[in-house]
């Protein structure tokens, strides 16, 4: 994560700790991984692999990072095409966003859209549990909750982006934040610690492959975005530390 | 609200209230407004002004409806130009979404963006109060979160549909969502209750006023969209149930 400076500010957050990771304590969390040990909750993922997470239950991500995706299942075709016309519509996955260690998240199955997590990297470990196993730890659900009012807030902060009109702006609006919640310092700034392919940067603001491609060319260019060797996109210090 | 089969799926929701206003016991939503008025917590504004939230505080929307904006401060202007091409730039106020009746905000001041709130009817009134002005409402303080954690999986499935291509699925499926969530029963299906402007919309979904008057006639033409006499937008009830 960023410096405070290019954070949160600190009065936008209220004495609870929005961010559940640094504030949870480590007991109850490890009291948490040694319940779902024991009662076979928790499972290990390789890079891309689907995790097979079902509505109405809590997932916790052990280690790792989990991607989520948004599929769309709304098209303006003719609605009086039929089915036909619908089934062989190419679905669009969306990029929605990372679930990093230590964060809480679900899944909504809601008919027009549904959604679906994959293991973002290799050896991500998730945890899940019923809701009810949370009265167990009444303090720990208060985090959980804490953790998805945050991840709200962010996603409005995304909605904000993604409603800006020029592409160009979109993509340096969503990499701007997915750094500063993810970033981590590199040598010549913040860099998101994950690879991103252009596709999925493009599936996340509206975008194609093809355009993110040449797109991110002119924000390097413009000194607005760096790339490091290993592929990894990176936020220049003094436009991180700027704002 | 639409009937159960266009709604969330049950199997979605854990058996906890994730729409706080049907569920909530009057009693408590009583005591809190009771409380709201004694100390002087309690505001009404007027069609489209501006309410001032500050970060750190809660609110609750009494009567009427509240409407979201994110205002982008990142711009991909060349670095170089310096501090004043970047205060003559146009900021873009983006749409993000309704407060209904019942349910909470709160507003986060992040550098690059930042939110606000605008009553988006008359007689809209809003109460505030500090997160630890819970601690005498724990079960309260519990609904409060769990509407946030609600309100964010409707921003994951808007994201979903604001990371499709084609600006037509982006308008339609924006404008499902919206209706599925907030939409009345109207003569020929489920109408959004109150008006919203093409540029209001536009900027919700990355286009232009212009663009989302053209597309908007394209949908009407394909039937998959009604505009009722007072310019309210309808989703015919067959394309609502076919889901």
């Amino acid at each position: 994560m960023l410096p405070q400076s290019v954070s949160l500010e600190p009065n936008t957050l209220n004495s609870e700790a929005l961010r559940p990771e640094p504030a949870r304590p480590f007991l109850t969390w490890q009291r948490i991984l040694d319940w779902a040990n024991e009662h076979y909750r928790c499972r290990t993922f390789s890079k891309d692999e689907k995790i097979p997470a079902r509505p109405g239950l809590l997932y916790l991500v052990q280690r790792g990072a989990v991607r989520m995706v948004g599929v769309a299942q709304v098209s303006a075709t003719h609605r009086n095409q039929g089915a036909r016309a619908i089934a062989n519509m190419n679905q669009e996955e969306a990029f929605l966003g990372f679930i990093g260690a230590g964060q809480p998240f679900e899944i909504v199955a809601q008919s027009p859209f549904t959604l679906h997590s994959y293991a973002h990297i290799d050896q991500t470990s998730v945890i899940w549990m019923y809701w009810h196993d949370l009265d167990n730890w009444p303090h720990f659900r208060r985090e959980v909750l804490d953790a998805f009012r945050y991840q709200h807030q962010r996603k409005l902060l995304w909605l904000s982006t993604l409603g800006q009109r020029r592409t160009i702006d979109r993509l340096l609006g969503f990499l701007t934040l997915l750094i500063e919640e993810y970033g981590e310092p590199a040598e010549q700034g913040y860099s998101l610690p994950w690879t991103l392919t252009h596709a999925q940067i493009g599936s996340a603001i509206g975008s194609t492959r093809v355009t993110v491609t040449r797109l991110m060319g002119k924000l390097r260019q413009r000194g607005l975005i760096l790339t490091q060797d290993d592929n990894l996109i990176c936020l220049p210090a003094d436009t991180a530390l700027r704002r």
